[in-house]
């Protein structure tokens, strides 16, 4: 990906059952470190305590867990939480997981997603006396699961998902269950692994594999999943509504290795490359992709085209989320820093340069630049979806409309923008022939403005009826 | 790189008559963090200055240096420099550049690489009366400048040099002045750019890029470079000697958008695994490289061989330095963490894994046994450097003698040790003609255990003579 | 005080209409250090603002603000907090003030106390859907007053003091309306002064001096006020209940600059010393005090006498929260190292030792060992209150009833233990005419057990009626 | 005192032989706080050890040394320091002890005071090519006995000694060697204490109090004392000198029970009180000191005038060193916060305040209008030493000689400047009488300009002949 801003909001991980399971959890927080890079948190517990314990901290999973911190927190379950910070602001207060007190025992949540009636539940919450302690959707859920009429934790849960909207992967913890949720559209990933004797859900099959699970399937859209003592029983949050998985975790947010919905992310990437380049040929000497995210669409592009693959670009690792942006005047060299181009790979060589997507464009005009300033002869940009027109509102930080380089411009009007010799993207159809369905199967609303939920809530009506 | 003891000790940076001196410092030395990731520091200086700014800390450039610190670091000339702790232990003392007072100025060295006779200097300063604040090589070098007969700094330093014996490079900057050395066989790597109307060296010519330098030419082995008011002056340590590069720059190190005395790294890399495809081929369905450091060479095996190129193994990035290595129990979980094998990839497939060395091997048995749990049918191991063997006495933290797996193995037996159905390695003339030479063209001790520069200093006299 | 666990909760700092409201409060929470010394906190807004800036941490006033972190604290109105922790444990989340969101608007908390019926509370709050986020019980306060049938804030907060007991001094702040509320019965002090155009509310009048405010009167037992715009409006928060300040606020806790009442905390204990003189006078060379609390009646108690004051220990004020206690085998030269004795001063003579209470005994004990060891003829040890033998439950951290040496334990059995030639208490009317009044007009429980408010609810019933 | 700026530069201590070394040095540090609070240090050694454990860092003792660092500071034998930075800037490369190798062993050597000569020999040592990294003289001693010729570190100290001028008190360790040397006219105190089968050495008395010494004797001035396994030996840095300890020690620095050549200095203190009252008696109601140190003063006039006694001054103890000094228009309440008058005391009252020294006199200014606007009526200023008018060359932090309010001024003129009703000062006869002798046995340059050694050294040769 070229642009800079879309980023996931989060990541999640629940383990019941299992004598290493904070050890394991943290091996998890590592493996869906790409989902969320500003805050990390586990909470466990041994079935029959009366407490959670909990540590968080803003960073990455390294930085915030140490080996002091891991062994303060024994149990064999746990929960954990990697997080972007698209609602709420980034403080501690809003990092997850949240743990609280009620129904007369300790509840951690955690959850991946966005709430798209969060702020009117939190106005209605409010008005009956409830104190808010941070501004994330989270503690929404728990003030709801707090008011629910039902004594069982697992009825008490399903009344409070029942009034929220939106796109989510959620997972709960008390001293004895774990519950893991997936909204109705099933917009956001999660997964069921089995765990020795224990269980395990995630967001994607790289931490069920991380953690040594075995993968047993993908948690249904709309369903509540309670683990026990008594095993797994399978609760519905509503009926059944048409699914609609997120396509841009295929085309870009989950790891190569993950699988979802039964397809492996590199190789569909992969098959996205050949479509490309069987709908968008060029007259080329080398194909290089975009690292990292890019590079298994590139190779499939090369092979398809029968253009040797090539390192035309070397990204530097060790530049994260603290590099300090530099001013207008180092702008070009703050680039050429995370991404070096290789002189001898592309001078005097006609380049297809394959991205997953164009977000701003604003990386994608200096990596143009930065190309022809070492020497390519041509530069034929190559991007393996559709123009991203729309913002998202389930959870996927993007830039306001009006900063989406595609939303009302044409495709030639992009490639004069960033100055390529050609510019071709990947249709929507072809996107979901890649990933195994049709475009109805996922939401594509980030391309074509269909959402699967409304993005607000209009109704001014409280939820419930007598407190 | 399947072993995991093999590390760089040092990178260098110098920036000379540039306004952004301290910034694109910074980025140079993000640039060179592959060469040391345990600590990192600037010094810099007005032309004119009484003294030099320093900063350094424990960790990744990133870490070590904030907008503020940045900022408190004034000046048109700098040094910086990343470290690993082969020689001297891992503390802030002796981080580096040392900055030091002598010759009524500042000094500030930085250096990479190792001295072979520095306990032997540090006896003799020491019963002079020196007092040594660290452990580092690097004040061997500042004591003797400091004892040096000269009152002008470039003699001074000519006169350390002369008595110090190894492979390093080396950067030393007072207000005023740069100098770069490079050991009498070049066997540690540094190149000269220009910047502007500035003057730049660098380990590496990636942080020649990364600054936005042209490069000029490599250091010659040998060289005392003196950039200062008057011009680049060339300076000789000793008369000239045979050339020794050493060779693991190109199999490991080094960066591969990097060239060294004229080739790109990449394209070495590349070529290495071409001529093993060439040397060593097997009937199989698919190529993959251990990530990050052997693509290159998994790409151009899999291009001559013909074979389709895949990505059978994903690297978590997120893995760093402080990364709490598991217990036996999960041990192999922690291997997994870092390198998760893509099951769809090579379930019921013939593979061809391409490492660029074996250390100890305890990594590639681990990654066999992954790739056959996750259904690989045969698993043949492609190295693209010889049997690594002998120790490092220049710079390099090898484990001893002892824990190398293929000291004192065949080739069979270590193919028996790490359990793959073929091993082979590709020999030193190979490796030679990759990197445009002849075995007499570089160092490769690590190989053949023929060192250029003796690994111990016998000889009992002090240097000098009366101080 | 010779014991080392009698320890004051807190203190409560309030300012309203002051340009320097927050240096101010930061000055006043100096003041009132003695009072609590685990954490501090200040929240402070300008009228009109929509929310409160709050920065609290554990530790000294010193040590948790910083010059940047007050300059992030702008404002015209602030309340303040230091605290012990007796009920809650101590840690970040509940250091106050407490900042929650209510009824449109923030609401920052702090108080000084300790309410008698707060388990009950919570529970009931908690089956009525609250969480609560601390283990503090000012959340308690808060979530009554969210639960208020009234929108305005102060008839909110006047339903929620009426539910709760026990004895308490509380600030509370909203952008645009400073609280300051005292318990019925007036355990705890707190006191109003005129700063500038503005007001303020502490605990102690060494605050207002601190500030550069005026005293203007103390705040009545049951009183609630509202400082706004409109000006100061006092509330009642119960009916007249017959008054019972905590006569340890003479003996112990208050600076000996501070007025309770009208009176002056030093000129009261330099009167405990001449009555502790006329009730028990004894033949001896030198009178000395224990440091620092116990030198006003020491002086006292000389000038009654007539025998020369004199500095038999001297106290080393570096010994803070951190020190590491020693283990058995030098428990003894801890206790020198906070109390030193003058072995010039005492050698050869019969010495009076005049100290404000005994609690565990342990410290006396050691401090007569001490001066005799270095020769003191006689000690002769004189308490300027009656013997400590029950608990408080209104904010003083006392050991439990088993712990107090005096609990049980005749004059000469407490002799015995500590080793004294003579031990002499003063009474309780004694202490009473003292600070200007009768034995009626004090909370004595702590020597009499006669306590004003019961100490544990035992009403099962919830509050209020319907939610 | 009333001015803020006379500051002693540090305390040393050191144990030779007790298994508790480490503990009791951390106990004596606490016990020498009062004689420097920016850094802290300790180094420590068991007897046979190859090297020395240090632990240093700025701040207070307790903020310095947590349980672990203590713990891993292991040995029988150790020196400790606590530091004001008078020479060298305040910075952890400065903090002491300083621990170099030289002679094939490990030395720690941390000192009280300040060299005359030190600029010299720094310039010295590095034009034969010493490498400074600090800019405190402790280092200038440590680069002498590195170079000296003697290889037996007892004659190499001597050599070194030998070399340097000005006042100190020194303590120096090796693994098996303790050594402590006090300049020749003794103008830094230094005392020997016996501790269990071992040896202890300190600043004052107070700490071999605390950590349960007995005190034999001071150190004699020009004496450097070695203690190692053969016992106790007395070396002669020079032949004897003319006697000369510093006034000050008795007036204002050490500890009010600590003894200096036999007195001690609490008695001294009241003493000087008491010849106060006789040469410069007033009418007066009440007597008060400045506290903390000038209270033995302040009972000492009281009981020779037989004018009461009374607290009219209560010091915050919880200022300290990062207390943020307030801008001028919150000047006055910045010193109330450290000092506050109790109006009760005060008002309507002649008022004796007694005061140990005046140095810019700024606060005395403030103390005054303090007291009147609290109603004092007359206040009648004393001070039990000379007028202050000259700087210090031997270790204590003067302002320069244009700051202090004496230099150049009559007693009328100060009187009018702080605005006091009458001042009076007591001369140095009188002080030298209090402290046991005569004006000649003391250093009273601060008094009378009279420098027992000369303050700048202006001999232009090097030490030594050859190096």
């Amino acid at each position: 990906m070229t642009g800079d801003t879309l980023r996931e909001e989060c990541g999640v991980s629940g383990i019941w059952g299992h004598p290493h399971a904070v050890t394991l959890t943290h091996y998890a927080l590592y493996a869906l470190q790409h989902r969320g890079q500003e805050s990390a948190g586990i909470a466990a517990a041994c079935s029959g305590d009366d407490g959670l314990k909990l540590h968080r901290g803003l960073g990455l999973v390294a930085e915030v867990f140490g080996e002091e911190t891991l062994e303060s927190l024994r149990g064999d379950c746990a929960v954990g939480h990697v997080r972007y910070a698209t609602t709420g602001n980034t403080s501690l207060r809003n990092a997850q997981p949240l743990v609280v007190r009620l129904k007369s025992t300790s509840l951690g949540l955690a959850h991946n997603g966005n709430l798209t009636n969060a702020a009117r539940l939190r106005r209605c919450l409010e008005g009956r006396g409830s104190i808010f302690q941070s501004t994330s959707d989270t503690e929404v859920i728990a003030h709801l699961t707090a008011r629910a009429r039902s004594d069982e934790m697992g009825a008490s849960l399903l009344e409070a998902l029942q009034e929220v909207r939106g796109g989510y992967a959620m997972v709960a913890l008390t001293p004895g269950q774990l519950f893991a949720a997936r909204d109705p559209a099933g917009i956001r990933p999660l997964c069921l692994g089995k765990l020795g004797d224990g269980w395990m859900v995630a967001s994607e099959t790289c931490a069920l594999d991380t953690a040594g699970a075995t993968f047993v399937r993908d948690v249904a859209p709309g369903e509540l999943l309670r683990i026990d003592d008594e095993g797994l029983t399978s609760l519905r949050i509503t009926g059944k509504a048409p699914s609609a998985l997120c396509i841009f975790e295929y085309i870009y947010f989950a790891r190569p290795d993950s699988n979802l919905e039964g397809h492996n992310v590199h190789q569909v990437r992969k098959e996205l490359g050949r479509l490309l380049a069987m709908d968008h040929p060029v007259d080329a000497d080398v194909v290089s992709g975009v690292p990292a995210s890019s590079l298994s669409a590139a190779t499939g592009y090369a092979e398809q085209a029968g253009i040797p693959y090539e390192m035309g670009l070397v990204r530097n690792r060790y530049i994260g989320r603290t590099f300090i942006q530099p001013g207008d005047e180092l702008r070009k060299l703050g680039v050429r820093l995370k991404l070096n181009p290789l002189r001898k790979v592309v001078e005097g060589r006609r380049v297809v340069l394959v991205d997953d997507s164009i977000v701003r464009g604003t990386t994608s005009k200096i990596l143009v630049e930065l190309l022809r300033a070492v020497g390519a002869e041509e530069i034929h940009l190559r991007i393996s979806s559709p123009p991203y027109r729309y913002p998202c509102y389930y959870g996927i930080d993007t830039s306001s409309k009006g900063e989406l380089i595609a939303a009302g411009r044409t495709v030639e009007e992009i490639r004069a923008i960033v100055g390529a010799d050609s510019l071709a993207y990947l249709d929507e159809d072809r996107v979901a022939e890649a990933a195994g369905g049709t475009r109805s199967d996922f939401c594509t609303a980030c391309f074509d403005g269909d959402y699967p939920v409304p993005p607000e809530e209009t109704d001014e009506d409280c939820f419930g009826e007598v407190d």
